[in-house]
């Protein structure tokens, strides 16, 4: 079913209008306010709509104390952490499980066009701020602070916001978390009013950069305007450019993207803006990177996907979707950021339309002791839920931190594969089947052949990305 | 969008509807009879649903001399052949660009349950006939016929009906072929009235078979009854048992499921009948092989697919979609078989659900003097089109019979991969966007990164698939 996303579907007018009424600001005050409390959370689970059984939903609840707060999360220099995840970090924030917290996400290729994604918002320029003399966020990336590239090395490119701490979470606790809204940033230079953009980069780790047909080999960066009105919901190509080289305010060359967030000279670059003229495409508001701080070492690069989420790169993480978390460390310290407008699964070229954006979530942790016997029992990787679908995540390897030793984060990128995620992918989708659904091996696996489809989710992330989906209306009879 | 077939779907009842009028003896009748003389074809292309531009079908459609004719093609010992393509086959049926052919196909499983599936039923009868005197279908496969298995070998598997040989084809032309309507095969015992079966057999050449958790190495053949009389529209397992080792009423004895066609004894079966219970899946009817005959070798083993499409096995060639192969041989030599109620994506037991089926297609020959400056202009793949999307077919090797030298119809078995598929579906992809889209190669790479689809169409067939998806509507406001 189109979310009111797909000017296609021919029951569109029908679902625009609900994803509109979902949008009301009573709709949106309902959905924050004392959602726990009120026992929402065991009713939702009642309704099938989730994993949780209606007793564990109950028992989770009881963690809850009072009503449930809302906060907000700005994106400022202070409250990101850029290129990694760390069970190091201090939390931005430390949450009951219950609440909910509003978090903005900029986009890493927000100065591609500065002057459409960074100019006039306090925000952004707090993030992206550096000049000869001051770097707002210094550290961009998992490698040393003196690495040639800059300090992090862009061993990881994500802006993320966070982490937010849920008290009580501890290693072996699930952390589910819904997203009930997702809102793009609209530009904030009033000659842009009303308008949201995002970068595409074609780059030098994208699947086509040694398999080109024409010229040499070339970054190229697509400006797109994202219309996220209600009227429209698509985005079309602004303007296209070649990566011109940056020479970033410290004076180190950048011939190509090897460094998030570089500054780009638009008086060294061609604009073309006759690309792709006539198209039109759908958005998919999503994050990339959404996830929990990994306990098997202190830094690790925000780019290769593992066991507790982080750039898994599905468009299926919108408006709507719930994720289950292993809980690695404690407090769960859950980030998110690399916001998408929109995706194709495979994230071909090396990204998504790369746009900011604000959502809204809300927490509930589901403690270790109230498990047993739960489909959430033992979960050992990311798992999505949307409204009709049980979506699991294959990676090339499942814990490529643990199963690749020391030299894990450079092995990775050597070893990426769509045939190790498949096989991941099915391992996974059948153990949730046999474990979840309580059927035998023999019945997943026929069920598997016949009514679950498997895509691929990303070829660019290292840890190469394979998704399994079964729809969730194929159980609506059975009572397991 | 649904095509009637998801009873979750907010437009479900709108949609059931559509599809209940498209079946209307009326409706069926309009579309098998004089359409292509009536201009029906240009018409539909220039509705946009078809990669034909108006010019071509033009032209196209002045090789139809006269009124197009409707054809019947059943399904009997005479008319099949089975488990191979060729193009030595003399045709079944000769026809003129434009015409309509109803063609019965049969599943080669049907002898997993005979009862069910074979009994009574005339053509299903006479092509399983095998006794110890008289194999009404003696050869199976394209291997030798001293084969220790059986003539043939079983090195392909797949009962198809044909070929259909359509007037003046020549190689370089391009053949279109429209999937007007698709219609279950019901079991002919009485006591079954009104029921069609499949059988789905998670088999020793499945992706699983290798990779299995419990017990010791097995194949489970699973029954599903499937419900096509418009009111459900799923399918449910009926039992499920293992296979019992079976020896062939000429003797040999066949451990594993290795020939196809063997009647399975089921006195010698302990049935499960208390499998998958509660379970629906809703139904996609289509053919999983369907093709041309291919020029490089004299008998083709029909389970790996290829330029000329054949054992594709992607769910979406069923009713309403549309097939340009690339003509190999003269006459094209279309055959059909392989019929699945319903397979996910990866068809990763080694089977679908394997369901007799009938289908009405029609037939557009397009010279290849008339393609130059046309979207199918030097097609070298099976293209499918559906109602919204464009689906290119990747493969591990595009032709392996060309790929991969002499030894080809052996070696592609040790070559499968999945990353080899994407190689080619990427590749794809790009090539039509540039060539039938009009894009420039970064133009093609950023939109393929942001909104096409790549998902795992079957890795059980030796060239495995990757198919990539691109939606329409992003073209609609493009003059190409």
């Amino acid at each position: 079913m189109c979310l009111g996303d797909d000017p296609t579907c021919a029951a569109f007018a029908e679902h625009r209008l609900r994803y509109r009424r979902d949008m009301e600001p009573e709709r949106r005050a309902f959905l924050k306010s004392g959602f726990v409390a009120t026992g929402g959370a065991a009713a939702w689970a009642a309704g099938g709509l989730s994993l949780v059984s209606p007793a564990l939903a109950e028992v989770s609840a009881q963690t809850a104390v009072g009503k449930a707060a809302h906060y907000h999360l700005p994106a400022s220099a202070e409250t990101v952490h850029w290129g990694y995840f760390s069970k190091l970090l201090k939390p931005q924030i430390e949450i009951a499980s219950g609440d909910f917290v509003t978090i903005e996400t900029l986009t890493h290729h927000a100065n591609d066009d500065a002057e459409r994604m960074v100019a006039g918002d306090p925000g952004a320029e707090s993030v992206f701020l550096w000049t000869k003399d001051r770097k707002a966020v210094s550290r961009r990336g998992a490698g040393p602070d003196d690495a040639k590239l800059g300090p992090g090395g862009g061993l990881g490119v994500h802006i993320c916001t966070g982490p937010v701490a849920v008290r009580g979470a501890e290693p072996g606790d699930v952390l589910e978390v819904r997203i009930l809204d997702v809102a793009p940033r609209p530009a904030a230079d009033p000659k842009f009013k009303g308008l949201t953009f995002g970068s595409n980069a074609a780059a030098w780790w994208g699947y086509h950069y040694n398999d080109m047909l024409e010229g040499q080999k070339r970054e190229v960066i697509t400006i797109y305007e994202v219309d996220a009105t209600g009227g429209r919901d698509w985005a079309k190509a602004v303007y296209s450019f070649r990566w011109p080289g940056v020479t970033d305010p410290n004076g180190v060359a950048h011939p190509t993207i090897d460094y998030p967030g570089l500054p780009v000279d638009h008086t060294k670059t061609e604009r073309r803006f006759d690309v792709l003229k006539g198209i039109r495409v759908p958005i998919r508001p999503h994050f990339g990177t959404m996830g929990l701080a990994p306990s098997e070492a202190d830094r690790v690069n925000s780019i290769p996907p593992s066991y507790t989420g982080g750039n898994i790169d599905n468009w299926r993480i919108g408006k709507g979707a719930t994720l289950y978390y292993p809980v690695a460390v404690p407090g769960a310290l859950f980030s998110v950021g690399d916001p998408h407008a929109s995706q194709g699964d495979s994230e071909l070229c090396g990204t998504a339309i790369e746009c900011s954006l604000t959502g809204t979530f809300q927490f509930i942790l589901h403690k270790k002791a109230d498990l047993a016997g739960t489909s959430l029992e033992a979960l050992d990787f990311p798992m999505i839920e949307t409204k009709d679908e049980w979506v699991l995540s294959g990676f090339s390897y499942p814990n490529y931190l643990r199963d690749l030793g020391a030299d894990a984060q450079d092995a990775i990128f050597s070893k990426s594969s769509i045939d190790l995620a498949m096989r991941d992918a099915f391992r996974k989708m059948r153990q949730f089947l046999m474990h979840a659904k309580g059927l035998t091996e023999d019945e997943a696996i026929s069920l598997m052949s016949i009514a679950v489809d498997f895509g691929i989710t990303q070829v660019v992330d290292g840890n190469w990305g394979v998704h399994a989906i079964v729809k969730k209306s194929i159980f609506s009879e059975r009572t397991v």
